[in-house]
C-alpha cells in the first residue's frame, strides 16, 4: 500500500524482478524511455475519442486496465532511476519548488 | 531522498501543489495521460538519434535534464492516481506476480 | 500506389470513410493528435526492447504489422489535415526549407 | 500543394534532404519510429489542458506551430516508407476497406 512503502523499496521490488531475468542487456536508457512512452500511450488510449462529460464513467468501467497501465508506466520510471541513480523523491521535490515561482498559488 | 520517503507522501506533496493552484478543472484523466505521454516523450527526445554506443554518455552529459523529465512524468502518474483513487504499490506489486508466470525467472 | 496518389486524394478517402461513419463529433484536434501519437506509439512498440544489429531483421519479419501502423498515424495526420484546413505538402516543403540553414547539407 | 502534389514526391523530397545530409545512419527504424512519436507528441502537448470548448480557439491561434508539428510528423512517416519500402497509399487503402466491416458505415 502507498502508504506503508517507500520508493526505494518499489525500486529494488523492480530491480530484483528484472535481475532475475537478466533483463539488463535490454534496459538501455533509450529501450526504458521507449517502454515508458508505449505504456503511457496505452493509458492515454482508454480515453481516447471520449467525451469530456463521459471521463468519469470510463475511470469507474475501466478501473483495472487503468491500473496496469499506470503501474507500467511506473515499472519503467522506476527502472530507469534505478539503475541510472536518480533520486525520484528529490527530483520531483525540486521540480515542484521550480514550478512555485513560475505558478504561484492561488490560495 | 527515495529511501525516505513514502509513495503516499509523494502523492500528498503533487496533491498539495495541484489544490493550491485549482488546477482540479484542468486535470481530467484525458489530460493527465497526455500529461504523462508527453513528458515521457520529452525523455525519449533526449536519445533520439543516439546510438547504443553513445547511451552511456548522455546518461552522463543530461542528467539534470533527464532527473526533469522523470519528475514531470511521475508527476503525472502519481497525480492520476491520487485524484482517482489508485494504489499504485499494489497495482504494480499484482502486475510483477502475473509477470513471474508469463517471464519465468532465469536465476 | 505512392507513385500514383496525390495527398488530396488520400485526404479525400480519408474524410469521406469518416464521414460515411459520422466521426466529426468525436474527431476533435485533440482526440486526432491522441490518434497520431497512441498508432505512433504502436509502430515504436514493435521495435521495444529490439537491439539496433536486430532492426533489419524486425522490418523484414514484421511488414505487414508495421505497414498497419505507418497507415493507422497517416490516417490521423491526413484527417487533422483534412477536417481543419492545412496544407501537408506546403508545410512539409516549407519545413525543410527552413531546415536547410539549420542542417546544412555535407554533400 | 497537396492537390497537386503525388506522395511519391513527398517521400523523395525526404529523402533527398536527409541523403544530403548523410543522415542514413542515424535514421534506423527505431529512430525513425522515436521521430514519430515525439513530434506527434509535440502537437499532442498544444492541446494538453485545452478544454473542448476552447479546442476551436487554439487551432486559430497556433496555425503555425500546428502546421509545423503535423509536417515534423508526416517527414518522418515518408522518411520510414520511403527507406524501408513500404507504400503507404496501398497500406492505407488495404486498411481503410478492413474497417468497412469493423465499422459499417451509418449513411
Amino acid at each position: 500500500m502507498d502508504s506503508e512503502i517507500k520508493i526505494e523499496e518499489l525500486k529494488k521490488l523492480v530491480r530484483d524482478f528484472c535481475e532475475a531475468r537478466d533483463w539488463d542487456s535490454f534496459h538501455t536508457p533509450k529501450d526504458l524511455a521507449i517502454g515508458l512512452v508505449t505504456e503511457g500511450s496505452e493509458l492515454l488510449e482508454i480515453f481516447r475519442f471520449v467525451k469530456e462529460s463521459d471521463e468519469a464513467m470510463v475511470i469507474q468501467e475501466k478501473r483495472e486496465a487503468i491500473a496496469d497501465e499506470l503501474a507500467d508506466s511506473l515499472f519503467f520510471i522506476l527502472r530507469f532511476a534505478g539503475r541510472f541513480g536518480f533520486d525520484l523523491s528529490d527530483s520531483l521535490a525540486g521540480k515542484l519548488e521550480k514550478n512555485v515561482k513560475r505558478y504561484p498559488p492561488k490560495r
